[in-house]
């Protein structure tokens, strides 16, 4: 598909419709909205704005729809997948002026909040009513909560607490032609309709632009408890953690993390852990709940099936700063490892007692292409991160070769059941791989999906379905 | 959109897909397909079809689809909104020979179900694996779990696990065209393209036949204690409802009921329950988990609030019969309620602070418009079905004024943040009240989307969406 360039009577018409203090298309503004956080890519808008209120962005995606120009939305440019690279120029619509949190409603247990506010800024406001949102992605300092609905992003606390999908509402959305429409109700119940409130998470900004998120919440959890399990191999780690859930636990997080990663954030983040040799692998067991005595035992039950699977030491967190410290050293593994080499990043999911099997398979294509990996994830929900470092890949096999490896990931992940990615999205970078997973008659199924809220294509073009644009 | 009627070619062309033994056209049973347990509603399909395998349906779609037959789904046949009358004839497509449990995942904690088997022997199939599926309507003894997926069903454990929208990861589905495709992925979080697992939930036949289910489940908690608090007034009752989670607490369940339904299913299903004069509504509050210390503890706690509402007195049930007395008493009451008059039920739903203003609006209506009605549910979501008892209203009112009456009552159900449904769907008739809730902009989204998953509009024309077919 060819878009219209902008021109200046097109960038005037803009202009007036938002407000001349909201649009950008200084040198320095293109370069700062060209990238997100996904590898080194780099695509510049032509434009970028910022609006403040709905019907501005209405006025926008009228003018843009009108004269085929692309509109690719963007949170707070802390995506893995690309989703946010204009890679058609036009505009980079920015959401970072959104950022009120409308309403903690305390009578429902719902909060109403607007997409460019930054999700642990959320869980603060929130807990403070003593509620807990449990959606708190690694990059929760720093992402928004619109690009978390607009991603399915997760975290660690999906093992207990079920995804984002189980705490988004009802979202106010601008349609691609416009309108302005509430896709659900405030309510835990709904079953009047396809759900568009559902179809909208992990859309991409391919259907629409969400303006407004009404979010369930949920009493906060007064107490919890914080462990870490060494162990001498992955595969030990990795069997160890279905066990946990067969032995009738339901850890409030279940996070898995390969020495190397650790060894780096130890480095490079100046985090105080005694790594101990032989250790290949830690396993992050957290239980939550009022009852601290209820969790203990919890703890002492994990505690038995942890050394049941040749667990060689286990670390038990209970202060605040305890826990912190060892929240911090998982959070910061993915900047670690990103400051130490050049390398992509995965996000396999798999059912979780396939992970030991996921794990080896990775390994083996890494040896066969060259590649090293770092691994960790959320282990819990068998979501793992893979970081593929190119250590002593040539640039060549690096920019051609690399991707048959990861072709090769993803069908085995589909292999066991599961898919390409769990939380980070498609967006431009895990599109070639959409056919490893789906057949063409569901491909369709998505560019039909598509065609119908974005009749002209112009919504975050060249993203997560290929063939489409 | 006018279909084809069935004649003696194509009757054979399904006849030598399907096998003769599956295609039935008897009086007897296309009267027995005729009907749901939506009133009295009859529609005669012109050919019942009890395929046993996808590759059937498969065949028969195509057929169908060539034809321009319309194919009305059909589980169990216990729905409340007509969706699986087949309004114009055609085929019904019974689901009843779908019931394999096909394995109970103890590793993964994932079951993989057919459409067709009973929601109840479902949760004990997994219950006896220390599993817990907590989707568990009031029909569950006689409903199919594939009617529960493609009506977005609930149930009284909502109020803590969640919707059947959170543990529903995977289906198999065939296509109005008759491709045969899995929705989504064996994993319990899915950022892979629009969620067509999402979409098909709530999607009451329209979109695909679901013939197969892959779940989660979750670890069974070993303990419950049930209470039930009596009130002099709805309103004291329904306001104690927020107050209980406000007070931090995660009841597994939060039932309301009226008197009058109370009255009904003592009289009608043999139902032991002291209820005292005076007492005007009741609220089943339930707490489970492992700790029996922490559930008591959490009674206590709600006990004290229920106390600063006004409860009159509060009855707690420890013992499994006891329990189970109490629940037989919710669970049938829809039952005694159809047995005792000519009624029509409405499946409101609201953010659950606004269920004062709710029951007091339902009762204005009925005084206004000449109906009685008796009102429970799932109070704890904020789900009230209301059944409208036609009492002293004439024929002519009942058949024409009374859809008056009840769509003030969907206007104010939006009008406080509500919607439509909560968990019977909309089917045939809600389906005039959808633009009550819905744009005309937001109808022909959902148009949009059931063109392009059916292209001819052959599956269950004539529901859920108004003007189409």
């Amino acid at each position: 598909m060819s878009f219209t360039k902008i021109d200046a009577r097109i960038l005037e018409k803009i202009r007036q419709a938002m407000g001349k203090d909201s649009v950008f298309t200084d040198a320095e503004s293109l370069e700062n909205y060209s990238h997100d956080e996904t590898e080194d890519l780099r695509y510049q808008p032509e434009v970028v704005v910022k609006p403040s209120t709905s019907a501005e962005i209405s006025a926008l995606l009228k003018i843009c729809n009108s004269h085929n120009i692309p509109v690719t939305p963007r949170g707070a440019g802390t995506g893995l997948s690309g989703a946010a690279l204009p890679i058609f120029g036009g505009v980079s619509l920015s959401m970072e002026k959104f950022m009120k949190i409308i309403e903690v409603d305390t009578e429902n247990l719902q909060a109403t909040v607007e997409p460019g506010v930054i999700t642990e800024e959320f869980i603060n406001a929130v807990s403070a009513h003593g509620l807990l949102y449990p959606v708190d992605p690694s990059s929760k300092g720093s992402c928004f909560i619109g690009g978390n609905v607009a991603h399915g992003s997760g975290g660690p606390r999906v093992v207990k607490y079920g995804t984002i999908r189980e705490y988004i509402l009802n979202l106010e959305v601008v349609l691609a032609t416009g309108e302005i429409l509430w896709t659900g109700a405030n309510t835990l119940k709904y079953a009047s309709g396809y759900n568009l409130t559902q179809l909208m998470i992990g859309s991409e900004g391919t259907l629409a632009v969400i303006t407004k998120i009404v979010t369930k919440l949920l009493p906060k959890p007064q107490n919890s408890v914080l462990m870490m399990g060494s162990f001498n191999t992955n595969e030990d780690a990795c069997a160890a953690v279905s066990a946990i859930f067969k032995a009738g636990l339901n850890p409030s997080a279940l996070e898995f993390m390969e020495r190397k990663g650790v060894e780096w954030v130890i480095k490079f983040d100046d985090i105080k852990f005694d790594l101990k040799s032989g250790v290949e692998a830690l396993l992050m067991i957290e239980f939550d709940g009022n009852d601290l005595d209820e969790i203990f035992k919890d703890c002492e039950k994990a505690n038995q099936v942890l050394e049941s699977f040749k667990c060689t030491e286990v670390l038990f967190a209970d202060t605040a700063q305890q826990k912190e410290e060892l929240w911090r050293m998982r959070r910061t593994m993915a900047e670690s490892v990103k400051a130490n080499s050049v390398y992509k990043e995965e996000d396999t999911v798999v059912p979780r007692a396939a992970l030991p099997k996921l794990i080896k398979g990775i390994k083996e294509t890494g040896a066969k292409y060259g590649f090293e990996s770092v691994c960790y994830g959320h282990a819990g929900d068998g979501n793992l991160h893979v970081n593929i470092i190119k250590a002593g890949m040539s640039d060549e096999d690096w920019k051609h070769r690399l991707k048959h490896g990861i072709a090769e990931i993803f069908e085995l992940t589909t292999k066991l059941g599961g898919t390409i990615s769990g939380e980070h999205g498609i967006g431009l970078v895990q599109k070639e791989f959409m056919s490893i997973k789906y057949s063409p008659v569901h491909l369709n199924l998505m560019r039909g999906i598509k065609s119908v809220f974005d009749p002209n294509g112009i919504l975050n073009p060249g993203k997560m379905i290929p063939d489409y644009n």
